[in-house]
C-alpha cells in the first residue's frame, strides 16, 4: 500500500469488448500500475458479464496490491450506444444487449463510483488525456483493429450525438459497391481496411493461388494470422503484403481526408491493433493519401498522427473519465 | 420609412458567391422585405468585388424605401474559408482571393457593423434559425447547387473546424475512381450528385443517343438547361430523366449515412436550387437510402427535411448572423 500512501486516489478504467474485458489500475496521473485481462463470454448475457467486470476490477485492484479503500472511481468504455449522463448502454450490437444499467449494477456490485462512455470515445478521450499536449480544440480518433471504430473531441469533451453513435467511421461508405462489411451495406471503409478485410483479402488471394511468406510462417491455412504476423512478412520482403498493406493505407487516407472536408479537426490521431503493429509501414502513405484527397486548403496545418497506447488507449481513457467525473 | 419607424432595426444578409451577388433586407423579425441581385465579376479581383457588395447593399435599401439609418448590421456569407471572429477570407479558390479582409473594407465602405461567415455555414444558419422550432442540438445543412456544400451547426452556432474550411461535403469521396471531379479527384459527393454532374450526365447520354423529351424542351444540344426543366421532364414521364435524378438522390442518400454514422447530428436539412426543384421526387428515396446504410440504431429519431428557403437561404443566414453578432 506504500504506492498510494492510503490515500483514496487511485483510478479504474474498464474496457469492455465483445471477445475480452481488460481493467487497468491508475495512478493520480493517470500511470498504469497494472491490468487484469479476462473474456467475456458474452453468452452469459448482461448479468453474467458484468459480474465478470466487477472479478476483473477486483483482479486488477489485487494485481496492484491496493484495496477498494484506494479507489476513487471507475471509468468504462463499453460498445454500442452509450448515455454517459445515465451511464446506460442504449443498444450494443455486438452483445446483443438493449437498456443495460451499466452504471446502477456496477455501482452496487463494486461499491464505488462508475462513469460510462462508448469505448471508440473513451479510447479517444484517452489518447487526447494523455498524449496530446497542448490540447487541440478538436480531434479525431480513428481506431483500427478487427472492425474500424471512431471517437469524437471537440472543446476536450466527447461529441457522441444525438443517438450516442457518433464516430461510427467503420461504416462510411467509401466506396459504392465495393466488398460486403459484416454491417450488411458494401464498401464501408470497416469492410476496406480493417484487420478482418486485410485478412479476407489475403486469404482468398492465397486460395486462388497467391504465393507469400505467410504461408511459410503459419502453414497453409495461415492459422491463428496476426497484424504482427504481417509486419513479419514486409520486413521479410514480401511484396503481395506490402501491396494489401499500402491499399488499406490508402482507404484510411481517404478516410481521413473525408473526416478533414466535413469536420476539419484540427488533430486527427490513429490507433488500434493494426496500427500498433503496422504505423511505420502505414502512417507516410495514408498522411500523402489524405493531401491529395483533402481538398486545398484544408488539411494544413493538421496534424495526423499515430497513438502509442495501442490496447491500451480503452483503459487509459476510461481512467481519464473515472478522474473528471469524479472531481 | 413607415415600416421602421425610423428605427435602425433592420439587418441586411448578403450572400457573396462566385457568380452573383445577392443581397437582402430583413426586419427585426427576419422577414425580407427585398433582395438585389448584381453579377459578382471576380475578374476585378478583391477591390473591385467588394465596391459592387456595397452598390448591392445600397440598391437593396432602396428597394426598400429604407435608408442607412433603418439599418443595424450588415451579414454576409461568403465562398472559401472565412474567419468569422477577423471577418477575413482566408482563401477561396472559385474567386480566386487569399487573405481579404471583406469586414474592414466593407465596414469602412458602408458605415455599418460587418460580419462575415463562410457561405454555406451562413446557410445552415439560415435554416436553423428561420425553419427549425424547436431548435435541435445539432444540425447539418447539404446545399445541392452547381456544386455541393455543408454547414454544420452545433449548440446554435457554426461550428468551422481548425482551417474554417469544415461543412465540405461536396468533396467527401463516396465511390473511389468514380467520376472525375473539379477538384482534381475522383468519386466526390460533388461529382455524383450535384446539379453539373447532373447535366454532364445527361448531356453524355444523349451524346450517344439517349432519347429524352429534354431535347425536344431545349433543342439538341440542351442549351440553358435548368433544375426545373429537369422537373418538367420528370413530370412529363421521361424514363430517363427519372433515372438520372434517382442515382443522384442514392448518392445523397448515401452521403446523408455518411454524416448521420459520423456525426449523427439531430437534423439533416437538405436544401440550394436542386433541391429546390426537386425536392418531391427525391427526397423519399434520400430518406430510404439514408436508412439503408446508416448503421443500425444511428438514425432513429433524426429529422431528414428539405428547407424551403431555397436561392434565400444564404441571405437569410447572413442576417441571422448580423442580427446576432450586433446584440
Amino acid at each position: 500500500m506504500a504506492d498510494s500512501n492510503g490515500k483514496r486516489d487511485h483510478f479504474i478504467g474498464v474496457d469492455l469488448g465483445g471477445t475480452k474485458i481488460l481493467a487497468g489500475v491508475f495512478t493520480p496521473q493517470l500511470k498504469c500500475l497494472g491490468k487484469v485481462k479476462m473474456s467475456t463470454k458474452p453468452e452469459r448475457g448482461p448479468e453474467g458479464v458484468l459480474e465478470r467486470v466487477t472479478r476483473c476490477v477486483q483482479e486488477a485492484v489485487d494485481e496492484c496490491d491496493l484495496t477498494f479503500d484506494n479507489i476513487k472511481a471507475v471509468g468504462i468504455g463499453a460498445p454500442g450506444a452509450v448515455d454517459p449522463e445515465e451511464g446506460r448502454i442504449i443498444f450494443a450490437p455486438n452483445l446483443k444487449w438493449e437498456d443495460v444499467p451499466l452504471k446502477r449494477v456496477l455501482e452496487k456490485q463494486l461499491g464505488l463510483p462508475v462513469f460510462a462512455e462508448n469505448d471508440c470515445n473513451a479510447c479517444a478521450l484517452g489518447v487526447y488525456e494523455t498524449e496530446l499536449d497542448p490540447k487541440p480544440r478538436s480531434m479525431v480518433g480513428i481506431f483500427l483493429g478487427t472492425g474500424i471504430g471512431g471517437g469524437i473531441v471537440l472543446d476536450g469533451k466527447p461529441y457522441s450525438g444525438f443517438n450516442r453513435t457518433a464516430g461510427e467511421i467503420g461504416h462510411m461508405i467509401l466506396e459504392v459497391n465495393g466488398p460486403k462489411c459484416g454491417c450488411g451495406n458494401k464498401g464501408c471503409f470497416e469492410a476496406l481496411a480493417s484487420r478482418t478485410a486485410l485478412f479476407r483479402k489475403i486469404q482468398t488471394a492465397v486460395k486462388d493461388g497467391q504465393k507469400t511468406v505467410l504461408t511459410d510462417m503459419l502453414g497453409p491455412d495461415l492459422t491463428d494470422m496476426k497484424s504482427g504476423d504481417l509486419r513479419k512478412a514486409l520486413r521479410r520482403g514480401d511484396k503481395f503484403v506490402e501491396k494489401v498493406i499500402e491499399e488499406a493505407a490508402e482507404y484510411t487516407g481517404i478516410a481521413v481526408a473525408n473526416v478533414i472536408n466535413l469536420l476539419n479537426p484540427e488533430v486527427i490521431v490513429l490507433g488500434g491493433g493494426v496500427m500498433d503493429q503496422l504505423a511505420d509501414e502505414m502512417m507516410s502513405i495514408i498522411i500523402e493519401t489524405a493531401r491529395d484527397y483533402a481538398l486545398t486548403g484544408t488539411i494544413k496545418g493538421i496534424e495526423i498522427i499515430a497513438s502509442k497506447l495501442g490496447d491500451d488507449a480503452g483503459i487509459t481513457g476510461a481512467a481519464v473519465l473515472a478522474k473528471r467525473e469524479s472531481k
